[in-house]
């Protein structure tokens, strides 16, 4: 096997063909963004860590990891801060929805019949469920009718016993998690280098109403950008969400899709 | 004044014109769908209650409620059962997207500054949102830039108060609240002669995994096509729902758009 | 049989199911608009009428009545007055081409293939035929193509023996009885709660050149939004309008779609 | 002045500039279709029509002549047979309504202010009004309002009068004519070598039922794909039918754009 | 036959339908625009040209015309001197491909299998391949598999040979022969009437940098609107580019369409 | 200056708020794709490069480079081999320009005023120019009119002086460069870990004729994707490629934008 590589892009296209034969080799989508994450992280962490755990769990199971999208849905102000912060830049919906038609497509075009639609966004959920219909009408409608596509949040994989132990003061759910301990730590972990927690500026976790309004009241969203403190942060809860979610998600995986060990990926892949 | 109408398109349009002069009338626009809720209930359960809590809210308030939309976006297997059930009517994402979007803009060109979308259809939730942003993006280029649009799920007004009231023996979450006690009982207590309890199929809560497969498993869903029991239901449950939701809605326009006294409305009216 | 009603989303979903099985159970799809309608009659005249007409016929044929669409395409000024009267809410073009497609379709997933689409808004008619047309393609692609649509608008069912009796001084054309002597007759047959005929204001017949401006004259519309005086309206008019329409219709539909008596209907729906 | 052609296109820039300097020199874009005319006519009837009657009005007003849609709206069975015809070659409605709407933003751009769209083909009409209105809202977002855009299809210009003496046995609607006396005879007048009235098939008026189906029923259709019979057609009364039409375009638009020599639109066009 | 027209607009139905009959007969569909070719040619050369062509083409290969393209994409600066002058008057991208795919499916839906797009306007090129896999993705739903479209500009058809003739002082690309010796000399030759040397102006070929700027930078295009200088072409060079066009296309259709006489054509038709 | 990274996505907000602060930080975003590029390269060469180029231009210019598109239009076979090879994954055209469009708008809405497109894959280029020219009049329509927009492909700045240098034999276009010795020379310098030369296949330029077909014939193509032989590639003529073109790039910057010291970007950057 000439290349080992799990993402999709850097094999040349005979491997890439020999990979896929059969139609059973998974392929990882992530879904990213450009969107603020605090005064302490890059932009794109929704870009990094949805990757990372792509090519993790298309370690453990033979699967390929395609291109990440790496622009998203607008920043919605109770899960991200809103979409007015400098550095946040969207897609409208219908532009996401295409692309990701488009992208499955082709990816059915080339045989494959498992995709996974791997999301660090929270924001492009609703759009991904979009795009996968859309794209699945088109599919039928060219008679491929046996396709099987997944799409999961890495922090749905996060359990009760593992909050309890990442959030011992009590956990606030997911959507003001926005730059918090949850994504903190998983850079800490995984980019140490591109977080400069010296600057995470610590404040009490936002607090919304029961409703929204736009355009947003932009007072509303802590003046840092981040709905929850990162301050609680540590690469060992970084290490304790890694295992978790790549554990949980290479689980999912290997029941819907079956089971495929990634030597016989690899012997396929050598053939 | 002649018409006491809450509902816009009830009145005629000199009546409208005098009542919304000023553009401090808020518009309520109920969004629906027709969706399967189980054997005990209609398919357009979605559109009488935000229809009924907007009614409600538009006395209190001076309000007006515009038609209701009556056909949302896909069902999703963990908030509907899923768009697979016969009945379920649903639009493409676009589609419900771009009517809201005129609609919108139809009301900001009669005057209106402040409108509040009130959703009865957990899925229309992120397109609700693209309907809003483009709508304000296009009437910021016909130089409308003082609009101001709140969107709320009623459900989203019960606080933690009234969950233990209603279900004592834990609450699962929003979501699988489908054709539950939740709507139920709104239902028992606003259109009894809409709901058959006899036929409600008692069940343990819908358990879904940490992520969504499409097309859907279909087996995931209970049969019945709730995703909790309504057995537990009641028109005093519902009475305490109306209650709660009504006044929280009532006070939150209240404090974004300012309170107007309903007479003060009628004297609008009347000049 | 638990539930009579000839309203679709008044159904339970496993009820709906069974009166739909077969396919051969005509969905009749009011189309209408949010549109002022004078100083006399609210602005859902264009929705009320066409539900109704359905629900006539519906009982009539063993049919069921959808969710009626609220809203429709732009008042055109020789036929509503113009799109620029207060109150009047309407769809790009797209936008009610797009969600009609999406409507038929799922009628169609349901197993249905005998739609009518009962318009109540003149402007409305060529986006219908879009509407059907798109469908229609699209339903040939999933490898349906069985399906029958019906389109009409209830006006077109009065013959010239009624207008003779209707007009006695003369028949000016659909296009001005905009709020004139045929809808407020209706409108006082079916809803007399919804008419002030006190404050309808007599005018002579609106008189147009054979071309159309745009942005619109506005003065070449009657001051009043209606284009015809309703001044000789009366219930017994909408009487004889009532029963010519829905016989016409009841006819038409048993001649495209096959008779079908209720109680057959009924009896489908109760096994 | 070098060129005197009417024909926006014929003419080199600087002299097409010359020509709509001050934004009042009337655009006329003729409207039309690829659509069957029976056996005895070509395809391509309702784009030779309105382009001459646009050229006869741009001589006598001082107008340009855009270049002509050659390919229109889908033919309806009332009124062009049904777009089941071979050689009936149409555009979707959103297809037509884009590209209007983009050609009217164009001469908008180039400074005119008046424009006029010369319909030859019926099914265009609401496609038409739909274009305009999205580029006056466009052209609006760009800060131009004041932009006159008329829209007429020529048949409206013929008055009782003439319908009485070319129609002496009773006119049925312009709707019928589909192939029929009047666009024979204006043929049979302006090309002559284009009709083959050897070939025109007699037959009765077609008769349709107040509502449509579709799929539709062809056989409702003559089999010739006209709607009503030929063979009263002359060149006398094209001319007659030329000289109503074009008189009456004449007058409207001078009425609604202002009189203006074709001397002194000449005399700028020399300048 | 009665009428020996290669222009499919102007047959009948019925000679179309004998003519397109087995779906053997090659339809050449001209796409031009209307864009501005400098102070000595009008502003539908593009439009011209390929129709010319597409006839020569025709009669010789027994193809039909369809009616031409007379609106295209946008003008680019460095092929035709860039959208912002005046008379040219151009599509969006969007709107160009859509109406292409209705055309393209509507021929195919007549019974063709073999169409030819015969290019006029450089910008068009990228547009005219979109509309083709639109159209034949859309077709392939429909069970149409074995359409053969094929794409040309006549330009490319010109040999190293040629060139060497018409250039003696050496060739810059057919990128700024716009307005200059090629499309002058086809002018002189096909429509000298519609040439205005006199007018012409000399200047030397513009120059571009190897990138473009948005809005673009209106002094790089030459005052003239022409990227080089007609002054040496001559009806003597249009006809030796007529001819090794013409030939060339014939060639070209002819290897991939299957070679087919006029005669035999003709015989199709007459039958 | 606490990061010195020139990626956008890599700083946290209020870095690349003070960054761009005045809206002279021209953001360069790279435009690539997933296309097969033979046996011997992977399959995201049209996004490595341009990245790399834009990275290194922004490092001598003090711009940002924004996160690549990492998806493209169609492979086109004269330029790309063909969109029908395993692998090769593309989006519509329409997908392309209504998320560039996007991005462009978000930029603007950050401040920023100059923006330049670093494309990689030729077949983009007419549907970047669509996504300008689009972004450009919505942002008209918000009052911004400042914008300056670039777009270049990096190929294009390499001159006749390189090229003879690079093909000794003979240069025969940059589109059947594909695969060819432009790239892999580049990727030899560059990202040489991803190359695996021994794999390259040998073969004669790809020849066409002067027209396309569709479907395509895949036999026009090499069967290795690659549409000139890249064995005359080497690491050193990477390094001549990379200096004309990135000295070039950084010149026309200059020109375009202005002069801007790297150090004066890291002064703004640092207040």
């Amino acid at each position: 096997m000439k290349n080992a590589s799990v993402f999709a892009a850097e094999l040349p296209w005979p491997e890439y063909k020999s990979r896929v034969a059969g139609g059973c080799t998974p392929i990882l989508i992530p879904i990213g963004s450009m969107e603020q994450h605090g005064h302490h992280m890059p932009m794109h962490v929704d870009v990094l860590l949805p990757t990372e755990f792509a090519r993790r769990v298309a370690s453990e199971t033979g699967s390929l990891v395609a291109p990440p999208f790496t622009y998203g849905y607008k920043s919605h102000q109770k899960s991200g801060g809103g979409n007015f912060f400098p550095g946040t830049t969207s897609l409208d919906g219908s532009s996401l929805v295409n692309a990701l038609k488009d992208v499955i497509k082709e990816f059915a075009r080339h045989g494959n019949r498992q995709i996974c639609l791997v999301n660090g966004h929270f924001e492009n959920s609703w759009f991904i469920v979009e795009g996968i219909d859309l794209a699945l009408r088109e599919l039928r409608w060219d008679g491929i009718t046996d396709m099987k596509i997944m799409v999961l949040s890495y922090w749905d994989f996060v359990g009760d016993d593992s909050i309890a132990k990442l959030y011992p003061d009590g956990f606030l759910g997911w959507d003001i998690e926005h730059g918090g301990v949850l994504e903190t730590s998983l850079m800490l972990k995984l980019y140490p280098d591109l977080v400069w927690l010296q600057d995470a500026i610590d404040h009490p976790p936002a607090e919304f109403p029961p409703y929204d309004v736009y355009p947003p009241h932009e007072d509303w969203t802590p003046s840092t950008g981040t709905l929850s403190s990162p301050k609680d942060a540590s690469a060992e809860k970084g290490e304790l969400l890694l295992n978790v979610c790549t554990a949980g998600i290479v689980k999912a995986l290997q029941k819907e899709f079956g089971e495929r060990s990634p030597a016989s990926a690899a012997a396929t892949a050598a053939q």
